[in-house]
């Protein structure tokens, strides 16, 4: 496998080990030659490594990401507005899609006799970062912004990372680790080696649902990596002659920080910050997305969108899932799912469109402050207490 | 597909609506002819539903269960004393190996037009029924002791069912719930319909593994109904011919509430109720299994034990699977690994074996009140931060 990687947009090459991004500022990722690719023969419980031919990894490390499920939600559908299918990236092993390219940067490492692993994160990364670190024997260092949650972070610890929590703007952090000479390896977000990884997603997708294809894909964006991943797999998949047709890509952001549908309604064709302001939907909360420029032309490039949503319909959208999907997914996964509503609802749906949807992550992981519905009776009233609940 | 259920111990058989349990007091399983089974051509894919054709209900329900990794944990072998393979059930659609005897319960809800489902349960199950419930459409009871923490309750809630905290006996709660005559079909953990679920962990551990074998199987046990399962599992994949040596499978408990343990060690053919101490093994803290005899019964059979281990091994057996194997689970499920520990210590299991430990449910719902090993910088600082701890 190729270690060369190439700008998607002046098409400038470098080995992967001497830089990490483009000398225009643009993001790398691997070139692939994906034209021979076919859907492997491969068992499906190798998840992800299933694809190990497109990939530049090929040793599996730690538990293996992928085999998700991929779900006909129809109970959703009138809710939506079309044939929705769910991709339940929440069953990875660390609950959250960030175990794709993880998997595929913690590989790499262990491959090329690296000691240290890094990652900078609001909380599901360097979870996962953390996580595959432990099962391969590497040092790990995590930084996250000095605010994140404790929640958060006593999850991330149980793995035994080096956790830094940093003063200071989290753009400039992104971009700082990754020039560093510290000997640390740094899988961010829209790095390569994760993007790499990431792109599997698309990959299981559409071999889950051949010979039928999705019209659609729909996902939560945050730094971008993940929408340039589905867009290179997507891209792939066609130069295989796997796919027909090229299905719109639609990345869905929470409205109090949407700097890559601001770009959008504005016609822009880069991405600029935005001053954000509170949302719900933690782990998408970008305000300066490294590869926000590359998912705009993403989404131009196959007649998508970047939209965005309110927090009410997004707590709308997660309460949804978790009543007639029956699951529980974080606010930032929620986040695809009120787009596609709203996508319909624009009419860039239709009610006969298959449209799949990416769940990014687990509810698990989130508490709130909720209200819990219940009754506390006493076990001499069983019967009449039921039966007045059922009605009977 | 018989709807024949069968008494383990005398032999009677009944129509599955017609009893919960023996005249003679013994739980009860579906009679099945696995004499013909064969690995099946089913893609993975489809999860648990790849064995429908030993499966009293073949319509799949909401999100498949099953196809979950079973990881050779290399690193853990020196703490475990053996070959390692950790079956990751965690990674089930809610969190917990309940999934796979839940999606077999509500399926035959539907398949028989019921309305409403329930069950009895510390957490784990009561989660599980209510997301299934959620996607099939059915109302859901769920029962839990009144003590049950806000926190777990919370998550149950999402998925809306109908909750009741119960001040008394959890063993009596148990058996009442199966008697009642209110319309609410109860899928309680050793019921017939949910061991014939959870049998399927067992058989996609014999085909992830296959042409090798387990010398043994390692699992927590609270009720028993998973461990019966197991036990089931393998009679039936023996007689179907597809494997040559039945596995030992041994069962563990917490020391502060081992009812099966301690008859097993005094040499008892009944399990009897124990008065339990605390434990952090919260979700297997069962004093009265319903199906402790049988568990009892199936250990002796295949030559394993049933032992106990107390909540500092437990500790510990949880840091070790998050440091090494990477995966973050329950203290309930790191019983088994301490297990295997303790078992691989008194001469049980050897260095050259094979053993499988079924780890049973995810971390992510637990919180605990940990302090969190972390360093607070400025970002003007990164570089020389990160420096001193790598020690460059
Ligand atoms: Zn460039
Ligand atoms: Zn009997």
């Amino acid at each position: 496998m190729t270690r060369q990687v190439r700008c998607y947009d002046c098409a400038e090459t470098y080995g992967i080990d001497d830089r990490k991004r483009c000398t225009c500022g643009e993001p790398l990722w691997f070139e692939t030659d994906s034209s021979s690719f076919e859907w492997p023969d491969e068992e499906w419980t190798t998840g992800m490594w299933r694809y190990a031919d497109v990939l530049p990894v090929t040793d599996p490390v730690g538990v293996p990401p992928g085999t998700t499920p991929l779900v006909r939600a129809a109970r959703i559908d009138e809710y939506a507005g079309c044939r929705l299918h769910v991709k339940n990236e929440a069953q990875n092993p660390t609950g959250s899609f960030k175990d794709r390219g993880t998997a595929v940067g913690v590989g790499y490492a262990v491959q090329t006799d690296r000691d240290w692993i890094g990652t900078v994160s609001h909380g599901n990364m360097a979870l996962s970062t953390s996580a595959y670190a432990a099962s391969a024997g590497l040092e790990c260092a995590v930084f996250v912004p000095a605010d994140t949650p404790v929640e958060r972070l006593e999850l991330i610890d149980r793995h035994d990372p080096h956790i830094f929590r940093v003063e200071g703007d989290y753009g400039r952090l992104y971009a700082e680790t990754l020039a560093l000479e510290t000997g640390v390896w740094f899988i961010n977000s829209d790095t390569p080696l994760r993007v790499a990884g990431q792109k599997t997603v698309a990959y299981e997708i559409f071999e889950q649902l051949h010979p039928a294809e999705p019209d659609a894909l729909v996902l939560p964006i945050s730094s971008g990596g993940q929408a340039s991943a589905v867009w290179k797999a997507v891209r792939e998949l066609e130069s295989a002659g796997l796919i027909d047709d090229v299905p719109r890509l639609y990345f869905v952001q929470a409205a109090a920080c949407d700097p890559i549908a601001t770009a959008y309604r504005n016609g822009e064709s880069v991405v600029t910050p935005v001053v954000a302001d509170e949302t719900i939907a933690i782990s998408i909360a970008n305000s300066d997305p490294p590869s926000g420029t590359r998912a705009l032309v993403a989404a131009r490039d196959t007649g998508g969108t970047v939209i965005s949503v309110p927090d009410n319909e997004i707590r709308d959208a997660m309460a949804r899932v978790a009543t007639s999907v029956g699951t529980d997914v974080e606010p930032s996964s929620a986040v695809a799912v009120a787009g596609v509503r709203r996508l319909s609802r624009s009419g860039d749906v239709g009610a006969d469109d298959d449209v799949a949807a990416i769940l990014t992550g687990s509810g698990y992981k989130e508490r709130y402050d909720a209200e819990v519905d219940s009754r506390t009776i006493d076990l001499d009233d069983l019967e009449q207490d039921l039966a007045s609940v059922v009605g009977r």
